[in-house]
């Protein structure tokens, strides 16, 4: 993975700022033959969307996106297709203050330290609006996967808001699409609810946890030692806008355990083996293994907040900064489809690799 | 990132098997001039080296690296640097056992149903083992760096055992060399000897969490959006055997913040910016502020126990299972060198990734 | 390099077909703070444009470039830059014959065997038209390169067209620019003028050699052993539609020379080290030398004609096939723009590779 | 392909200088379950060997090869795969004249240039003695090759030395393993022997032709537009010491052509197309066509003779210099099994990157 692109097979190349023209994905290495229109991309994009509520952003995109290349007669050529999504909503404005001050938490001093000079307008390349790119790239993916893993599911969800955790003995799947923050608790959507719009209220803003489970994924998808399936799926999520932290399985809390709770034991099942836990998240030795494939992710709070904070300006003055505009009070809630897609683009690219080097057969138990 | 090589320009690529004739790795893109012999390697080795304590495994083996190629009169001459080390006390004995049947926690599993067969010999190459290449290939970053960045300076440690957390008020670097544990805080360092030890004589062993810490590395570090220094720091650390999660700064934590708590302030100090706190893991956008560079990793508990686990054969069939061997009660411990090697191979390679897109220019703040 | 990519830290890739709604290039790594707007890419793009003399296409293309990211106020930012060029003169007609045949020559054959289907349209994503792609890069590289070796120049033209060889004593590059085949003999570019006009009244087609040169190349570009800078030419030469061969310096010819006759020798200059001689092409090792590097391809005859061929349609039937369309009897006339913007790439490309290993520096001979 | 690797996922990375203790390749992405000895490997070595002939290097080297990792249970795991070559026949001798000058035609003075010091002992990595390594990794690709395409066959021999080329109408496989310059042509042969004997001993040397056949490659190999058969081809055999052109199918003479007579017209057979000529050196757009694959590269003369020319030497003063040692006279004679493998490596790194993307199904023609 470099710079603007990522995948070893199936390679996505992002570009595109905040405020310019447009933006878009370079989707390569996709296996031809594969159905594909705007229209099974442009629910992704839309879930994605700002505006849906009072807790996104009250920018107005409709994320309309084009497939300029690689698709032919409705299928997919093997070719580079390229999605565009063309930003209609850039307010003409002033950026004075910000275009010269360093915002708290924001990339706006790295990037001008690291390249002598940024495009200051909605934070440029920095900005989260590129998600997009990647949950227009993450369509492509499903649409792969869908084709050649056809029991692969993807699901994402926010489990904790602040200090906020959902109570996983009242998880339902059937919530997720039903409250604005992909969660899986009714009790506790309701909670958030009320909980983010004192803190919106009260100019500031809130971290939450997101997690991404992939079901139906097939047994051997992982690279080792350095493509390993967890390792990728780190970088892929650690990739996104304000992550700061990314777990496979147990995550952190595998630290806690001892040997003898932390194996995930084995049966024989009438399918192949059967795990009795999973701990692993899916995944043993960076390949998957059958089970559930599950990430976490921790996003911290958006640093665009009302309350004025210290910094300084490019001249080397001390000052005091609000950041005004149009943010989301929780960045989190937005970034469910985002590590959606990113899960897709890693699985099918692991698909890919596993297929080019082993042929997609698997070593034989039992019989 | 890919198969056996990790680095954009830096690049390792490792080899070899915990029972085969040797291990070693492949180190390409070193720049030309930088003194080194195994002399500066060894002293690395020899902080991961088993049998150290009576809570490392008790295989002995020296770990003598030999450098094969790429140095020329005691300077690194830009070409490929092998750098081999021997296997001598690969025990011969019955595998019969571990040939036939699958360790629960462990990658024989997946690497049989992925490749088919596998190198069962102590793990073959899925076995921690291979981290000794890593911190040998470290060992050459380290010298690079200490020629291109002279005050950087890489520092890794255990912050947790199980559910047992060092006290940062009692952190004191000096302690770190001083104990079986690389624990900075001493008195901790005891209450793990005696729980560990109880832990190993009940046929048991535990999870952990290490803090590598990176100061002196310079502002501009990181290549957005897909290179971010945050992104490879998480699919280096995750590619380590055993680890479960990766925070950068704040980690999981940072979901539990407020924008307001969350943001680094920052003011002008004489050399230039300075930030008031540093939740942020010294990262911002994926590029690196100048603070240092916080990284921790969760390692789960060594899954070769003394205690019989459910699972099954290559023939399918339902078993109970004792991993015999000399297995580290925490593999943790010896993940703490190999942690500080990935450090600091990802931040030369970004050195040099830096160097090769800005020439190393950084914007001017100030004046 | 893969798929659609080629680079290693200048990386350019490429999207679109001849006949959907826009071609374009994905350029990433280039150094920030680079003066740059379409004006400055037109130009190049205008060489190249189909329709402007009878030995080209009489498609009408206005192949007007667009800058879409990765410039700010007139500069690069250091983030992927998106190049994108409509296509305009997609003439809407009956594609049935061609859909269901296999030109000979042409890629049809290969890629509906690969693929198992493909875009017909106009030769589709193997049509030369997405080297309007690599001509608009190469000017983002030059762009690059002008403000970073202000002396570089690279000079293409052709040499050969059929058995018509230039006579190289009538070398004047002034008058590469006056005739339509970038032809630097005067009296030869008559020459081809009423020899091409007879054959594509003929239905037929022809050949051609192009030479690529650069002089001002700093020594010490290309990476040994795999990335060396006559290797990666080679590969950005022979990924041009149409072309066989490549040559640096003496080529093919090479392999008649005696030692004593190729060895370039060498004397001490006022500047440093003189060749008495470039039978090396400015390449030693793979690495430059400080001469002119010196490139050559030759182009196959286009496969479109009028003339009829035998071949195959997808049914498997033996049919006669007269390709009609708007074709380049002498598909070499157009390579030479490309030839010199994938030269530009390569180099800017090393430079880049070059900085990031050494820094710049060079070995010091004398003094 | 980068610094001291090549390949998309079939990788190789080779290391190891002409007189350091040993020499050898990392081999990654092998297909798990070839059936893989070192005795599968070493008659590819013992054709290169040096010291077979007068013809070539009168260094005595065994060659003898190790596999280090990566195989268990005589077959391949899908690891890593480290292949060593220790020297043996490193002379100990006076370095003092060739430390401080520069040969012209070598790679010493670029190396300088590049890295500001190099291993002068031998050439040390721009030795051509890399290229065993080479040969080393092609054994490994022709083993997974004969497993995943059984009819697939690499021929290579010399068509032209100096100005003699072979009478094609002579042509004779079986002559090619029968005299020392691997000719197909029996009285060529003989003609060469005479040539190079006097070159020899009258102190010179001289250029040569390889061709390389590949046979059975299935048709759809190759990633368009920048991972093309060819391309990657012309990469690979400009990497080889000494190569100065790389040609596929008719190559430089294609130029030469017209489109009628270029065209390889398609008829139907009955196991599918079958092309009546192959001037397009079986590939088309990139992709390969069924039909045989041809390429062919240009050696220049060995660089190192005892004839005096002109140079200088590090401290910057003019020279005449003699280069004593053991050399090939014709060096492209130990061409011929170097690039059989670097096409072996290439055919191979398609193979799988053709199965990763299409799962290797091809499209229909007929029926």
């Amino acid at each position: 993975m470099s710079l603007n692109t990522f995948g070893h097979l199936f390679r996505v190349t992002t570009w595109g700022e905040s405020h310019g023209p447009a933006i878009g994905a370079t989707v390569d290495g996709v296996p031809p033959g594969v159905a594909l229109t705007e229209a099974d991309l442009q629910p992704w994009l839309d879930r994605r969307k700002p505006g849906t509520s009072k807790f996104t952003t009250q920018r107005k995109e409709p994320d309309e996106v084009r497939i300029l290349s690689g698709v032919f007669d409705g299928v997919t050529t093997g070719t580079s297709i390229q999605l565009m999504i063309e930003n209609t909503d850039q307010r003409s404005k002033d950026y004075g203050d910000i275009a010269q001050s360093f915002r708290p938490g924001h990339a706006d001093i790295t990037y001008h330290q690291k390249y002598g000079l940024r495009d200051y307008r909605g934070g440029g390349r920095s900005s989260a609006r590129e998600t997009a790119s990647r949950v227009a790239a993450g369509g492509v993916a499903r649409a792969a996967l869908a084709a050649l893993v056809p029991g692969l599911k993807i699901t994402g969800y926010m489990v904790q808001m602040g200090a906020k955790t959902i109570d996983r003995t009242r998880f339902d799947a059937a919530q997720i699409e039903e409250n604005p923050f992909w969660c899986p608790d009714p009790v506790m959507a309701d909670e958030w609810a009320v909980y983010l719009d004192d803190l919106r209220l009260n100019h500031n803003s809130v971290g939450a946890v997101i997690e991404v489970v992939a079901e139906g994924v097939p047994a051997g998808l992982g690279a080792p030692l350095y493509g390993k399936l967890d390792s990728d799926l780190a970088s892929a999520m650690m990739s996104i806008n304000a992550v700061k932290a990314v777990e496979i399985g147990d995550g952190m809390s595998a630290a806690m355990l001892t040997g003898v709770e932390n194996a995930d034991e084995i049966r024989m099942g009438p399918n192949g083996p059967e795990f009795l836990s999973n701990h692993a998240g899916g995944i043993l030795g960076g390949i998957s293994t059958g089970q559930p494939v599950i990430c976490r992710f921790a996003v911290k709070p958006t640093s665009s907040i009302l309350t004025p904070r210290k910094t300084i300006n490019q001249r080397g003055e001390d000052i005091e900064l609000i950041t005004k505009g149009r943010h989301d009070p929780c960045v989190g809630i937005r970034a469910v489809p985002v590590g959606e897609a990113m899960m897709a683009c890693v699985l099918l690219d692991h698909l890919l690799l596993d297929r080019a080097q082993t042929g997609g057969k698997r070593g034989k138990i039992g019989q």
